[in-house]
C-alpha cells in the first residue's frame, strides 16, 4: 500500500478496505509493503487484470456497490476461463476530487459494501491495493489470484479439428442490457427491461464450471468481446476454423421478445459483449462428460457448433444453413 | 488481457506489449485470459500494486521511458523490503485520447523500452495487464509478483526494544530533486540540480539488499513518505518508540550543499518522500551481519537510531542530542 499516498489514504485503507482483507493473514491488515501467500507443491498461480474507467466501462451514476462487483467479476470470469479457481485480489481505486469529502466517503462505503458481498459469494480476498486520487473520471482496477493443479490450465490455443463448441448460459443479454440502460428496446416489457440491464451490470462469472472443465475442455474463454470476436480469437490461436449454427445460440426470454420486435438485434447478439459466459470446445467423445460438468455446477450449457480444418476465421450458419454476413466482428468501445 | 477492449487494444498488446512477455511461457504471448506461472514448495508468493497518475504522481511532461521504469521500481521497492524477489508483473495502461493516434505509437513505444531495459535490469517479465481509453489523464498501475522462502518475509510489525535502525543509500535526495524539477533550489550547480532530479525521476529500488536482509532484519519498508512519516509506521505496527540522531543521517554531497545553502531544507530531507531506499531495523548482535549484507550487495548501509520501548512514535534527536519539532509528519501529495 506503500508509495503514492494521498490526503487521507491511510484513514481510507483502515476504514473501507482493511476490513475486507481481514481473513487474509499475509494481507498484515493492509498495513505492509506487500501481501504474502502460499504456494502448493503440484500447482500453478493464474492472474489477471481488468480495469475499468467510468464513462467507458461503466455508467458514470451506476451504483458503486455494482461497479465494485462489475470489475471483480469481470476479473473472476477471466479465472474460470483458464479452469482456476480465484482465492484473491489487489485493488486500484482512483477517486475523482469531487469524492475527496463526505460524498466520498458514502461512494467508499457503498463500493467496499459490494466488494464485500462479491467476497463472500465467489470466497475470495482483498490481499492489497492503492488508492490514489485524480483529476479524471473514477477508474477502478484489480488484478485477480487463482490455482490450478499444474498443467492443468485452459488456454485458447487448443482447439482442434472435430472439437465441438460450447457455450454457457445465454447470449446477448450483456449487449441488449445496455442497449436498455440507453434508452433503447423501449418496446419491452419491464420485466424483461430489468432483466437485461441487471445482465449488463453485473455478470455471472462461471466460477463453477471453470474448474470442472479443466481435463474436458480443449480451448476456453470468456465471451467479453462477442461471440464471434472471441470464437475468433480461439480459431485464430489454434489455427483450426470455427462454425457455429444460429438456432443452437441459447438466448434468454428477454432476448428472444427483442428480437421479435426488430430482427436486426440478432447482429447484436451474435456480436456484442458483456456476456462473460464461458465459451469452449471440447471432442465429440467427452459430449457426456461436459455435460455432466455442468450439471454439477449448474449451469446450462448449450453445445452451438463445430470446430473444422481451414482457414483461421468463424462462420455462422443461418436457419437455412448458409453463412451469414455480419457487419460488425466484435464488440468496440465507442 | 479480455474484458475492456477499446478500438486499438489487440494490436496495441501486439506491438508494444507481447514482446515484453516473450520469455514467460505462461503469458501464453498474452493472448489469453490470464497468466499462469509455478508454485515451488517452500516459497511463498509476494504481491504488491502500486499506481501513478499523471500530474499527480510524475509530471505530465516527463519522458515516456522514465515514466514506465519509475512506476515499475516503485513497486519492485515494495518487494524488495519485504525481502522478496520479483519475478514478474501485469500492467494497465490508461491512455487520454490524445495518445490514441500516431503521437500514442510514439509514446508507447517509448513506454514500451523503458519497461525492457528494466525488466533486464532487474530480471522481470510482463506476464498480463489491461489497456484502457481514458478521458481523463494518463495512468499507469502495476502488480509485481515475488517469490521468498516461506515464513521468511520482513514485515512492518518486528521491530523491538532494542534494535538497531538502518537505512540504505542516501535520503531525501527524491524530495529535493521534484523541488528542482518545480524550479526550486536554483543555487545549486547544474551537477547537483541534475542528480537530485534524476533521483526522483528514477528510483533505485534496492532489490539486491532486500533479500539478504531475511533472517537478519526484524522490520522493514520503503521510504516512500518520508523517513519519519515511514519510521513512524514501523513504531506503531511493532508498538515501539523509535529514536533516531540526525547527525547519523546519510546525505549525498547535492543534499549537503542544498542545506548549506538554506537550512530548512533540512526538514524536507527527514520528511520528503520518494527516496525508495531501505529502512530497517535488527538486533544489535545481528550488526555486523548486516554490514556484511550491505557489502555483498553493493549498497551503502548507515546506523541511524534505535529502537526504545515506549508510546510508538518518533523522536529525531539534533546535533546537541534534544528532541526537534518538525511541522510536516510525512509525504503528502497536492
Amino acid at each position: 500500500m506503500s508509495g503514492t499516498p494521498s490526503l487521507n489514504e491511510f484513514d481510507r485503507i483502515a476504514r473501507y478496505f482493511a476490513p475486507l482483507a481481514r481473513s487474509a493473514k499475509g494481507a498484515f491488515g493492509l498495513t505492509d509493503d506487500a501481501a504474502v501467500f502460499d504456494c502448493v507443491a503440484g500447482e500453478e498461480i493464474v492472474v489477471t487484470t481488468d480495469a475499468m474507467v467510468s464513462g467507458v466501462h461503466f455508467l458514470p451514476d451506476d451504483p458503486p456497490d455494482l461497479v465494485a462487483r462489475k470489475t471483480l467479476r469481470v476479473n473472476l470470469s477471466d479465472i474460470a476461463a483458464m479452469g482456476a479457481v480465484p482465492f484473491g485480489y489487489t485493488l486500484v481505486t482512483a477517486l475523482p476530487r469531487a469524492l475527496g469529502g463526505p460524498a466520498g466517503e458514502a461512494w467508499l462505503e457503498r463500493f467496499a459494501d459490494g466488494l464485500r458481498s462479491d467476497q463472500e459469494a465467489f470466497g475470495v480476498t482483498l490481499l492489497g491495493g492503492d488508492s490514489v486520487s485524480t483529476p479524471g473520471p473514477l477508474m477502478v482496477s484489480i488484478t485477480v489470484l487463482g490455482r490450478i493443479p499444474k498443467g492443468q490450465a485452459v488456454t485458447r490455443g487448443g482447439a482442434r479439428a472435430g472439437d465441438l463448441i460450447f457455450l454457457s448460459g445465454t447470449l446477448g443479454d450483456g449487449a441488449l442490457g445496455l442497449r436498455v440502460l440507453q434508452g433503447g428496446l423501449a418496446g419491452l416489457s419491464r420485466e424483461h427491461q430489468e432483466f437485461l440491464a441487471d445482465r449488463y451490470r453485473l455478470p455471472r462469472p462461471r466460477v463453477g464450471l471453470g474448474p470442472r472443465l479443466t481435463g474436458l475442455a480443449s480451448a476456453m474463454l470468456d465471451v467479453s468481446d462477442g461471440l464471434v470476436g472471441d470464437l475468433k480469437h480461439i480459431a485464430e490461436v489454434s489455427s483450426v476454423a470455427a462454425e457455429i449454427r444460429i438456432d443452437r445460440l441459447p438466448l434468454s426470454a428477454a432476448a428472444w421478445a427483442a428480437i421479435e420486435q426488430d430482427k436486426s438485434v440478432v447482429e447484436a447478439v451474435l456480436t456484442g459483449g458483456d456476456d462473460y459466459e464461458l465459451l469452449f470446445t471440447a471432442p465429440p467423445s467427452r459430449r457426456e462428460d461436459v455435460i455432466a460438468a455442468a450439471a454439477e455446477a449448474g449451469v446450462p450449457v448449450a453445445e452451438i457448433g463445430r470446430i473444422q480444418a481451414g482457414k483461421p476465421g468463424v462462420t455462422v450458419l443461418d436457419l437455412a444453413g448458409e453463412p451469414m454476413t455480419l457487419t460488425a466482428a466484435g464488440y468496440v468501445h465507442f
